[in-house]
């Protein structure tokens, strides 16, 4: 097949990483016969940098030719004061919002070899495998108004929502849950916000629809406390915008593997975003140290979501697998024994494993 | 001294833990030679089901009179289907805001004889002692409009603050950081929320007013992380209404104690609420095995913020740790040895202690 991928490196560590994926996609193209074309483009603080705006057009007119695109990650000290239209954030908002980017998929999942490092204890830990289906275009990331009022003596964000915004990720979350094992949690905050209210009964006409499928409805509050005392209790979690936010990066801690998630924002039509879970991480950027399996990770989901390609996303989960178990691992894998070894080691180790 | 106290059982387990509060008063009034008179009220589904609403009028002037205030628990299954404005959870929200209790106080803190409880390894749970103060007032839980509109297929919460009630609650951080270990993280999302971008310029500028405190801005989402990955780097965390309901919530799971924690909910001249963290655990009710040591506790914080009784509230926590260091534990502390009471055998030796 011919794919169109834009790689986007963004800040820090992003560029490194977005290396690996270029490595990875070479050797997916050659494996299986495949032609990945890339166009690299700025966004976030480089963007700001070079174009004085975080989400340059070029940037979103290549997005929205490609099939499908792969982010390293925005953000650092460096621009966070600027004004809050020109923050590198705003980029990846921006081109969340303007590709209806809605469902972001995060799943949380710790690799055997690595669960040592998980800051829970292993019998808390064990047997866990979430999967975090997140709104992302909608809430108080982007409902209006938000703005000051009586001369800056009042502030106002609004948690705004359309019925079918909420019906569209719903049925994200129930069609996730199919795949999986059948069980869906829906987290809101029915006994305070309206919002909540009107989620929930979308998720209870929406079961109708899915009878083969367990719902559970949880209040955001005992989901954060669920996470950390029985992860092992989730299937798939389906939430709002902000409450995904909190709760996502919560769970993605869980595993002790932080450096090593994937996620994935997509729409109907397959077109999808795809960057590590991990941030730019300013302070090791450069160094070579960075973790490229996250970012790898990501590869392999666009493989699996955007382009339909199974077999080959199976091959690169696999691959990575295999490099853990031969005892590769970047400085933020606490290994006992094993060998530390780069960004470009690690990079080379799944390569060759595929 | 003389003390009036209003007693709000509520629901489930709240009735029995109301007793066990009831009985240390007692002991407290005896050993220290004070007089507290106390006047029992309903709220939350006990009053629904009596008076038809979730806050009686009786209720709120009886506290409106009380010198501080002592909730058990409220809320159950069985009122889960009413309509919102008559849910069990609504007298507590009621009551906050009628009081103006706009300041949220959750120590949590692990006590060693149950540190082995915690989901936690111990060497990442170990030394932790945070207090979340949480602002209870304002955002989310009472911004308007909060509504359906376009026929029921749009829907809208507003998080509405006014410059001052952030510079309470911020005050209000910074002084509590200042008894305890001079440092103070300001949770917000501001690279996504005007309220939040307000809500630090507040900080920033009350922090000149408090130069011996070390102040550390954390994006709500990163602060979900580090709690659970570094949990003994946090004194004092000082946020917004529902990042608050999250994290305090995350929080209190973390030690493995979360039957023994309590909360006040207070306002600058002193009247407080106090109530334990845990819910109204209706699957426990009635069988007189519930933990009355986060109740006690809350005892414990009234008489220190309320009564300005410092020795009092030491003598009730003192007693508290004696118990348990006596082995003495409730069903939902796993202990190895010890002895296991009901909620009147553990009240009573706590009150024997003192
Ligand atoms: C960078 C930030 C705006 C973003 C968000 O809050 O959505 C990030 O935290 C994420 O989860 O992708
Ligand atoms: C019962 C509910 C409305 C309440 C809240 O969200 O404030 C509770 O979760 C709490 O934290 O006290």
């Amino acid at each position: 097949m011919n794919k169109h991928i834009i790689l986007l490196p963004g800040d820090g560590v992003g560029k490194e990483v977005i290396e690996s994926a270029k490595q990875v996609l070479r050797a997916v193209a050659t494996e299986f016969g495949h032609t990945f074309t890339t166009d690299e483009q700025a966004i976030g603080g480089e963007a700001i940098d070079h174009y004085d705006t975080p989400l340059p057009e070029a940037t979103v007119k290549a997005c929205q030719e490609g099939d499908a695109i792969l982010l390293g990650a925005v953000g650092g000290d460096k621009w966070d004061t600027l004004p809050a239209d020109k923050r590198p954030e705003k980029g990846l908002l921006g081109i969340r919002k303007t590709l209806g980017l809605f469902a972001n998929l995060r799943p949380v999942k710790g690799f055997p070899s690595l669960l040592h490092t998980s800051p829970l204890k292993e019998h808390i830990i064990s047997g866990s495998d979430v999967l975090i289906v997140r709104e992302l275009t909608g809430g108080l990331y982007f409902g209006q108004p938000s703005e000051r009022r009586e001369n800056g003596n009042v502030v106002v964000d609004t948690l705004h929502y359309h019925r079918e915004e909420m019906e569209r990720i719903i049925d994200q979350g129930f069609q996730s849950a199919r795949l999986r094992h059948n069980h869906l949690t829906s987290v809101d905050k029915a006994n305070v916000l309206e919002s909540s209210r009107m989620w929930r009964e979308v998720v209870d006409e929406k079961k109708k629809e899915y009878p083969d499928i367990q719902v559970e409805h949880l209040l955001v509050d005992a989901a954060a406390m669920k996470l950390i005392t029985q992860p092992n209790q989730f299937d798939v979690m389906v939430t709002e915008n902000m409450f995904g936010d909190i709760l996502s990066d919560e769970a993605s801690v869980l595993t002790g593997s932080l450096g090593m998630l994937p996620s994935a924002s997509i729409r109907s039509d397959g077109v999808g975003l795809y960057e590590p879970v991990h941030g730019s991480a300013p302070d090791i950027a450069g160094k070579g140290v960075a973790n490229p399996l996250g970012m790898i990770l990501s590869v392999a989901l666009m493989l699996r979501h955007s382009f339909k390609m199974e077999g080959e996303a199976a091959a690169v989960e696999q691959a990575v697998k295999e490099s853990l178990e031969q005892g590769y691992h970047t400085a933020d894998l606490q290994m006992e024994d094993g060998q530390l070894v780069s960004t470009g080691q690690m990079t080379e180790a799944v390569v060759e494993n595929l």
